[in-house]
């Protein structure tokens, strides 16, 4: 087990975002928690989405005063290898649960275990598959509350794997799923506490960027900032469907011809498969250089996704399939409204008519974005609901206000029970 | 200053493809050479042509007989990163040498020659710029022959820096380029000596494939192995023109239709540029799959370039501008016909009608493709020829004859004159 070291952060940075109610709820649950001691369990400190949301929510949490740690368990490279496996599987890749995978994933889970032998936390929430059965090679003391977070898409997983895992689970006092859809059947429905992806209003990817800074920035990747634009930010994969997109843009084009495309992704250089939906990306785009496709390899990070949703007429998301689709609730945040497919997590963060559109076609797709094209005033007026949805639902404040209320409430026993 | 290790080769292995004359002279020198010891100095054990050339060029010379050690010199970042930015102006990248790199430069220069202290070796070969300078720092020994193995692309140098890199290299007794267009003015003519690149016949890139064993590769790419195959395997870059090959192409296909294009590229994902040219090249391509584009990212290595350049039925190398083009060498060894673009190296591979066809234009690379597609039975006339050619001038035993002779012909002086 590992210590991480956060960079701190100033809590007063973000009250702005949060109303008096919540405010009052946060100091109330911060004073109720203060003698508690957490810790925050994964697998590692740097790349990944989990890394990236515990170096948002632990500083958060620390400078708001409540006494947090984050470990990382250690391993080897064949523990890593099984529990990619693991993760794969989950998602629902086929396969079948090797012995010896399950011998090396415990020893791996003994080995971190045997480092918390002195430890004294009152929370022990494990991230993941990866450290998930630390809670049976740790003699589990009885003040420990543990909390199991999932962050994974498993609405349809691996059966074996999942029934495997949920060895571990039920013995966790608490689990906390991204949907509803991810929970596994026989896990006590009390048990269950959902926390949605959230987004950090203050990070470079969310931070305000003033309209001409966040075109000066598109400007550098050949968008001309005088004609209207429509961006995905996403990766180039079957289900994000960025083939769709290009022909719903091909339809307005006809009827609105100085429309753009902006295709934005991040693609992994071991990811073969990803290579191939790119290069086949490009093909459909042809040579219409209206239509821009941009990756990390030429020149995208966190600034200019930002940029490109600031500064976009419509952000889509038509995606086939998705789990949440944060970058909804990114660009939601921006005031930009977005065209989202009506699947998965979209379907929570879209209000159809209020903060964008929800769409089962590519024909109907292109009909909203040339409905928002002609109507830019009401493109303007779905601004504040977009923030707002966000403001209330969707940010690291709010994740922060669930895991508190989850520490509280589970602090309660049929001997000290809750004052309500 | 490390010695690197090398696997052990075979030298009988090559016997095959010398022929007799070869043999006896290359005899003849290892006899003359056998009390000599040889150091060979570059940057790198790994990456890169020249580590490549040299983990084939060593270990055949020792299993010759040769006493040849492969040092490399030490440093750090500021180092590697000044003679990065050495040897791109001396390719022609514009820009001014700052005071404070020369003492960089200089400085590890100097610090590597400290080792070489006690070395005891009749021949030292300095590889390109990174090592130049040690012969200023070494006091030379009078038995000591230095010589200067230039793999750059020096064409058209930014001056300052060739001119700067010229003090050392008057100081050598020998200075090897790649091409007699590569010499800067002012060596003398006599201290000259042109070895082109060379390819290794028994590596993996260029073993010999059995007909099915490389379509079995090819097919994995979705090449129909019953169509014919046109092949360019290069760098996405203007100067290697895939747009004029797709262009080419496109007009072939009209007469002859069943015909498929393979443009086959390795990137490297530090190269923006490389990126960018390689998305115009698919969207050139559109969405006639016939065209495969494929490339390191989605699974070609060094045996898939084998097979591409084995099973195509003509191999392209449309170059508007090339050092030596050594993918010409690779396939022509390989009986494949290969049309290229008139310029630089490639103008001393290709025989025009013998080996294979120079063009100037796309519509003459159209027409030569058509000329071969529609005449199988010259292609296979052209077959022994190509092999010939590459046999004679383009193999690393070629390469290994060359050397010798220089380091033999470097052993006499006023008082100890040649034999003839």
């Amino acid at each position: 087990m590992q210590l991480v070291e956060v960079q701190k952060k100033n809590f007063d940075d973000y009250r702005q975002f949060i109303d008096e109610e919540t405010e009052f709820e946060l100091d109330f649950l911060v004073q109720k928690l203060k003698d508690k001691k957490i810790a925050m369990i994964n697998a590692t400190a740097f790349g990944g989405g989990v890394a990236e949301k515990l170096h948002s929510l632990v500083p958060l949490m620390k400078a708001m005063g409540i006494n947090i740690d984050w470990w990382t368990i250690l391993g080897h490279e064949e523990f890593y290898n099984i529990t990619k496996n693991f993760h794969n599987c989950l998602q629902g890749q086929e396969g079948v649960l090797p012995v010896s995978d399950v011998e090396t994933y415990l020893k791996y889970n003994q080995m971190n275990a045997s480092y918390m032998k002195d430890w004294e936390y009152d929370y022990i929430i494990i991230h993941d598959p990866q450290p998930a059965a630390l809670i049976e090679s740790r003699r589990k003391k009885k003040y420990e509350k543990w909390i199991w977070r999932c962050h994974i898409d498993t609405s349809s997983p691996n059966k074996e794997y999942w029934d495997f895992l949920y060895n571990y689970i039920v013995q966790y006092d608490a689990v906390i799923f991204t949907m509803h859809d991810y929970a596994k059947e026989g896990i006590e429905p009390g048990n269950i506490t959902i926390i949605t992806p959230s987004i950090d209003p203050l990070s470079i990817k969310n931070i305000p960027l003033k309209k001409e800074e966040a075109e000066a920035i598109i400007c550098k990747f050949g968008v001309d900032t005088n004609r209207p634009l429509i961006s995905q930010v996403s990766r180039f994969d079957p289900w994000k469907d960025p083939l769709g997109v290009i022909d719903a843009y091909k339809i307005v084009k006809k009827d609105f011809p100085s429309v753009q495309l902006a295709l934005v992704g991040s693609m992994a250089y071991d990811d073969p498969e990803g290579w191939d939906y790119l290069y086949s990306t490009l093909r459909r785009a042809g040579e219409d250089y209206d239509i821009k496709v941009v990756t990390n390899f030429n020149g995208i990070s966190d600034l200019e996704v930002n940029a490109f949703q600031t500064a976009s007429d419509i952000i889509l998301q038509k995606s086939l399939r998705e789990g949440f689709g944060l970058t909804v609730a990114e660009s939601l945040w921006k005031g930009t409204p977005v065209i989202g497919g009506n699947v998965g997590g979209i379907k929570l963060q879209i209000e159809d008519g209020v903060t964008g559109y929800m769409v089962n076609t590519v024909e109907e797709c292109a009909e909203k974005i040339l409905t928002l094209l002609r109507n830019p005033v009401l493109a303007e007026e779905m601004k504040e609901a977009a923030r707002e949805k966000v403001r209330k639902e969707f940010l690291v404040t709010k994740n922060i206000q669930v895991y508190l209320r989850l520490f509280y409430n589970l602090g309660f026993t049929a001997k000290n029970p809750a004052p309500w």
